[in-house]
Order: structure tokens, then C-alpha cells, then sequence
């Protein structure tokens, strides 16, 4: 499935986000792609334009039928090492869910043989769902969060690969850093495993992840900040999930500002820093947050299902605030985006509930765009994925829809659930696949112009 | 697919409610459904207990593998006809809804072979996600509704089906019925034709449909509630599902006490009346409802989708009232009632993130009661669907699961989303198949001991 790539043309319907509130719809183009899985060309009418002459070898891909091409979904917030736990979390809110069900599991990963066999499914999982790039989670060890990295990059997708820092007296015994020292050692053993198998990062980059202020002490967060100054590695964390946790955190750190200056203030809050939630922010801290031009991943799905609250989007957005789109499996249930862009659009109908509140409604082009380009940004990488543009990488999904016929029954199971009648706009397409599509549509994906996946049956 | 049942033994795994919070597992026994579809005999230990003798050489059917036998799910409210706009409504709201949307595609049902089409389609696809009862709103016209009649009939899904009534001026002049009169008559016509091909309303049960008060009048509405009375044939309808609706209703209906009150004055308001959304209602309309044992279809995903408004499922639980869940499509996206479930646990987490509501939260096996129990009570069968006891109908779905393996990739595509890993209790599988399983869970559908549904590959 991953052999390098070779010259590509892919032909047919493309669609992708060219502002938060639009999509492009190009109906019968070509995009040639290089052999280093770069975009070279696009043509926006394939009847009337002609391919460049030392293109006509290529190999071809036609998007045929009901579909198209869409970029590669971006996940900024996914616990690899939780899969497991998808669906499973009771009537549990943050803290109590901890201890319940997520330390335990994640203490389990001393065992490689349970690690691989987790991280190879939501890995693979993932990927099939059409996300090409993922910002995981993996637990404190060092063996297991290696092995991550190892299956990402041998199945070919984008990753950033963080092992978890925990060392504070709050984590349990049987689940903690040993001290601050710790932390940041196993942290760059890490770093150094993925310059092993992926010296210039090119698939696999390393991010600094202290889990979150409770858990780590201010020594730790200060020398995490420190690595994170001296090797411009970018940093993950969690902020402001649940009011419970915010209170924790005043009581643990009186002499912050706030809960954003506990990590600007250890030197973890900068435009390389990915805060998974961001739900309970005071105005201070969303000022804070703009100023760094810190990144923010919305967890919608995860944020309903623990009652954390509903991260007030169209705020952040309003602030100018870089988001995209997190799964956060296992506070989420699935390691779909495409569910998460639909769980955003819900979630934002809940925020439109309240009086005055109208114009929190996300509309389906700016769920798309989050779960893309908001993503691309907030990895740092909106220079090379998330849309369709010359020099950009061929991060990709085949997207594709069976249609209703006229004779009784369903037709193929494998066409999913997207139901096509034959009057739909273009615009209507992409609504129906927003909120009734799955992984069953999509058809084939793409990392760097490789193949990646591919449903059964489907050839190139 | 719809052959006589014949007398058969199931085998295996079972799991249903037998309370609001309570779901009942039985490991490993039998259940003898009859040559009329219904349960004669349970036996919980299949290992240690003799079947009867006269049923040894009774057709044995097993659930084998990860999964188990469910009661078959309950639609309380679904419209039939909007089914291709599933996904499609933008960010409108109830009524603008309805005029851009949902008018100009009910009234396209002049044409049969459109309805042909659209009802043969729905009803496969609400039978392939374990729908085996539902409460269907068709459109105006009569030639259509008989055909959504005639193919549950054929298609062998248990159903309520109702023609819509709409006479009031509110409804555009392209799709309005002439008079009460018409309505009534109207109405009369679809009851012909499902005792003409079902004399004993054995699977299809005719449902009187006023639409909702603002599209009709108070003359229609009258002749309705006289029809009810006089038939005991049920009714359908919808009531504050959104604050503007609920004010037109004000506007409209002066001199009644409530929105509750329009339909109780006009006598439409009975213990078999299956009311939709109920989200609005005031203390005394609440009263009214739990005096007169009239019925509650919550639609959690639809009330979401156009921004209705949370329903209180708690208070409406504690209230004492029958409560059933509904897709509500096309103001639903999905025709699954399991996705309506695990929408249903959604929301109450809404409602908990509220001060002090924190007991709103609906449990795994509460939101499942609501599909099944509840669901068979509100429309009026919790004698004979919606649980496995002795004398009550085989409505049942096979759920099934994949296993997740050792050896990287995916293994085999039509196992579905839920990922067993092992180690998972009983109550922990349910749980992964409400937040994550999809019809390609639901391996095999039947209705009255008949076979509906089945996944391909599957074999009794």
C-alpha cells in the first residue's frame, strides 16, 4: 500500500475549502502530481485544457460516478493509546473519567504486545476514515510511544508523535513520571527514535506533550518549555475542558494569571502550541492565546459526551483564533473527522440555542474547512496540505457515493449510507455526505501522493 | 425475503430492557418463536435446559461470534416522504424549513413513480438499521400514501401510516388540501386501502395525521377528533417543537388555553395520541398530556439539526409520561434509530451542562429503553413488541461484531465501526454499539417471526 509514488494524474470532480465559509467545486479537472507527491499542475477543465506534454506517460486516476476529491482530513487531538475506550465512559465527566477508564488503560502500554495491537487498529482505522494527518497522544512510555511512531510511519501517515508527560503527585502511582527529569528524558528519547526512522520529520514529527497542567509540576513544564525554545518542536496540551479542572488548576498554580499563563508562563504557550478544548477561556486568556497565535483543537463529540461544555466557536473564530478539528478519542467515541465536522455543526446549533446566540451556527463549508485547512494551520502545515494548490502535497481522499436506483432493495452495501436520488446540487452533495456519510465513502486516501488505503475492490 | 415464518429456535446471546435503566443479558439461551411469530418459550441456559419436544425438529437459527439479539427498534415519528432531503436544510429553522425544503418536495408526490422510489427506499433502509415498527407521515395525496401502505405491507415492516392533513391557509396554495372535508375524506380513503390489504391491521395500522395545528383548521381538526373517537383508529401529530411555532399557535388559536389545549379541545388529544417534540410544553400543558396518557416521539437529532430547542427528557421521565424516540427525517438526517439513541444521550448531556441538571443524563440503557420498551408503548403495542417475553411478537434484530485481530490492517470491511479488543463486559459491548455500530452491525431484521433483512453473506 505505501511503494513510493510515482507521476499521477488524477482527473475528475475535485471540491476543497478556499476561505472558512467557501468551497470550490470544480467539476471535470486534472491535478498532476509529481513523483515526490507534490501538486505541479492543475487544470480546471479537463475537455479544454491540455496536459503538459512530458505528462502524458503518467499513470491515471479518474474520480468516476457520484464523488470527488477532497483533501485528507486533519486530526489535532486524538489519545492513540485510548482506542480501546471509544464508547466506553458511563455518565463520566473529566476528572472521574481519568481514573476510571483512561489510566488504567494507558498504564497497560508497558506491554508492547498490547501497544502494537492498538495503535496498528486506530492507526489503520484512521487512515481509513480519510485522515491523513494525526496529532496523538501515546501514554509515558517510551517503548510503546516509539512503536507509535514506527506504525505511523510505516503505514504512511502523517503524524505527530507525542509521549505523554505526567509527573505531578496528582497522576496515580502506578501511572507517573518518576520526577520532572524523567519527563523530559523520555521525551527526548522519543524525539531522538523518530530522527531514527524519519531524520528530516518528513512524515513523523515529535511534539512536546506535558497532558496537562494538573499533571505535571512547574519544573517539568519549565525545562518542556525550555526543549520546546531551544528545538522549535511543536507542543500539544489540553486547556480549560471542564470547570472542575479549572478550579483545580487555581488551586494548584495561585500565582498564574490564569490557566493559558500557567503554560505561557513555563514557556509552553506559543504559535507551536496545539490546546485541545479551550472551552471555559476568560477573555484575558483568549487574548493571551491571540497574542502567542497559539492553535486551538475543538473536541466537539468529546466535549458532549463528558458534559464539558460547548467550546464557543464562533467566538474563537471571531478572535482570529487558528482551530481545526479534534477527535479526542476516548473522550470522543470515533476516530472520525468527518463525524467530528458534523459533531461541530451540532454542537454549534447548541451554542445558537441560547438568546442572541444566532450567529454561532457553523454552516457545512466551515465544519469542512475546520476539519482541513483550520486542521493544516493548526499543525503548521497550511503551507503543504489541507487544500488543492500548486506545490501543496497530495494529501488526499476519494470520496464516493452509490446512488438510489429505481428496482427495490439497497443495491451494494458498500456504498454506504449517502443517499443520492439524482437532483442533488453539488452543495447538497457535500451536506449529505457532512451528515450522513462514513468511512464507506471513502474510497481511497493518500499521504505525499502514496496510497495509503483503499476500499476493497477499488483499483486505481 | 418475506416468506411465512416457520417455527424456529434461536440460540444464543439476548439482551433487552426490562426497565427504564435496567438491560437484561442472557449469555446463552433459547428462544422458540411459533408459526404466528410469537415467543413460546424462553429458556436462559441452553446448556442445562431441554427444549420441548415437539420443537426438536423446529429450525434452529444462532448467533454465533461477538454479538447478540435485540429487540427490533421503534420510529415513533419519521416522514417518509422528506427522505430525500435528508441532510439537506442549511441553517433554517422550523418554519422557513418547511416552506424552502420539506413543502415543494411533499408536494412532488403527485407523481408516483417519485413515490415509488422515495417510499420503496426508505422503508429498506429503515428495516436494514433494526427499524421493524414505524410511525410514518406521508404527504397529501392518496394514490402515494397507499403505495407507502402497500410497500411496509410488501417489504413486511410493521407500520403506521399516515395521510397529512393540511387545510389551513397557512399551507402554500401548491400543496394544501381544498377543505376539512377534503381532509377528512382524504383521510378515509387510506384507511380503505389498508384494510383492503390488511383487514386486521395485523402489520399496517392507518394513523390520523393532522400535520400540526397551524396547518389546520379548527373545522379539520374537529372531524378529525370525531374520527378518532369514533374509529379509535390513533393520531399523529407534532407540538411545540420550536418558539415561533409555539407563538403562532398563540396568534392563531386565541381562545384555547394552550397548544396542548388546541388538540385536546378538538378532541386529538388521547392515550393514543403519539405527540412530536414536546420541547416547549408548559407545566399545565405537561399535566394535560400525563392526565389524558397521550404518547411523546422525542427527536433528539432533528431538534438539533434545525435548532428547536432541547427536549427535558428527564422531567418529561419523572413526569410519568410515555416516551418513545423518533428520526424525525428529514429534520433528522439518519432513518437509524440507534444513531436517535445515542443523539438522545447527547442532548441530555445538553440539558446537564445546565446548573444544577445534572440527573438530565439518559444512560446507555435508558436511551435504548426509549428505542425499544418505550418506543412499543407509545405506539400502543407494549403488549406484543419490544422486549422477549412469552406471547409477545419476534420483532428482532442480530447485532454482530467484528473482533479486532492481531495482524495488521482492518480485517474484513463489513464488521463495521465497533471495535472488539477483548477484555470488554457485556454492558461495555452495548455500550461501543450505541456510540459507534451502524446498520453493518445489524446482520439480520425480522418482524413477526418473518424474516425482513439480512446482510449479504449472512445465512440462517
Amino acid at each position: 500500500m505505501t511503494e513510493s509514488p510515482q507521476k499521477t494524474l488524477y482527473i475528475g470532480s475535485f471540491i476543497h475549502s478556499t476561505s472558512l465559509t467557501t468551497l470550490d467545486h470544480c467539476a471535470n479537472g486534472v491535478i498532476g502530481v509529481d513523483e515526490s507527491g507534490k501538486i505541479a499542475f492543475i487544470l480546471r477543465d479537463a475537455s479544454n485544457e491540455t496536459i503538459p506534454e512530458d505528462w502524458e506517460s503518467a499513470k491515471v486516476i479518474r474520480q468516476e460516478g457520484e464523488g470527488f476529491f477532497f483533501p485528507g482530513f486533519v486530526d489535532t487531538h486524538i489519545h492513540a493509546s485510548q482506542y480501546p475506550n471509544a464508547g466506553v465512559f458511563g455518565k463520566s465527566t473529566l476528572l472521574d473519567w481519568l481514573n476510571t477508564y483512561t489510566f488504567p488503560l494507558e498504564s497497560s502500554f508497558t506491554d508492547l504486545k498490547i501497544a502494537s495491537k492498538i495503535y496498528n487498529r486506530v492507526v489503520a482505522r484512521t487512515i481509513s476514515h480519510g485522515t491523513t494527518t494525526a496529532c496523538y497522544y501515546a501514554t509515558i512510555h517510551v517503548p510503546a510511544t516509539n512503536l507509535l511512531s514506527t506504525i505511523c510511519h510505516s503505514q504512511g501517515q502523517r503524524a505527530f508523535v507525542g509521549r505523554v508527560c505526567m509527573d505531578s503527585a496528582l497522576s496515580p502511582d502506578f501511572y507517573r513520571d518518576e520526577s520532572a527529569a524523567a519527563s523530559l528524558q523520555h521525551t527526548k528519547d522519543c524525539i531522538t527514535h523518530i530522527q531514527s526512522i524519519n531524520p528530516d520529520y518528513a512524515l513523523i514529527t515529535p511534539i512536546i506533550t506535558p497532558r496537562f497542567a494538573p499533571s505535571c509540576s512547574v519544573e517539568s513544564m519549565l525545562s518542556l518549555g525550555a526543549l520546546h525554545a531551544e528545538t522549535g518542536i511543536p507542543v500539544q496540551t489540553h486547556i480549560s475542558e471542564n470547570l472542575a479542572e479549572c478550579e483545580l488548576v487555581k488551586a494548584m498554580f495561585p500565582t498564574y494569571k490564569s490557566y493559558a499563563d500557567v503554560y505561557h508562563s513555563t514557556g509552553l504557550l506559543t504559535s507551536k502550541t496545539i490546546l485541545a478544548h479551550a472551552i471555559h477561556l476568560t477573555p484575558e486568556e483568549r487574548s493571551l492565546i491571540k497574542e502567542t497565535d497559539a492553535k486551538i483543537s475543538h473536541c466537539p463529540g468529546s466535549n458532549t459526551a463528558l458534559t464539558s461544555g460547548t467550546a464557543k466557536i464562533r467566538d474563537l473564530l471571531n478572535d482570529g483564533l487558528s482551530i481545526g478539528l479534534g477527535t479526542d478519542v476516548s473522550g470522543g467515541c470515533t476516530p472520525s473527522i468527518l463525524n467530528q465536522a458534523r459533531e461541530a455543526v451540532y454542537v454549534s446549533r447548541h451554542v445558537a440555542m441560547a438568546p442572541g446566540q444566532i450567529e454561532a451556527k457553523l454552516s457545512v463549508a466551515e465544519a469542512l474547512y475546520l476539519a482541513t485547512r483550520g486542521g493544516a494551520k493548526v499543525v503548521g502545515l497550511e503551507g503543504s496540505i489541507g487544500g488543492f494548490e500548486v506545490g501543496m502535497d497530495w494529501d488526499a481522499q476519494l470520496v464516493r457515493f452509490g446512488q438510489v436506483g429505481d428496482t427495490e432493495g439497497l443495491g451494494s452495501e458498500s456504498d454506504g449510507l449517502v443517499e443520492i436520488f439524482g437532483n442533488e446540487s453539488w452543495e447538497d452533495k457535500v451536506a449529505k455526505w457532512l451528515y450522513t456519510g462514513d468511512d464507506r465513502n471513502t474510497h481511497a486516501v493518500w499521504v505525499k501522493g502514496r496510497l495509503v488505503h483503499h476500499r476493497e475492490g477499488w483499483r486505481a
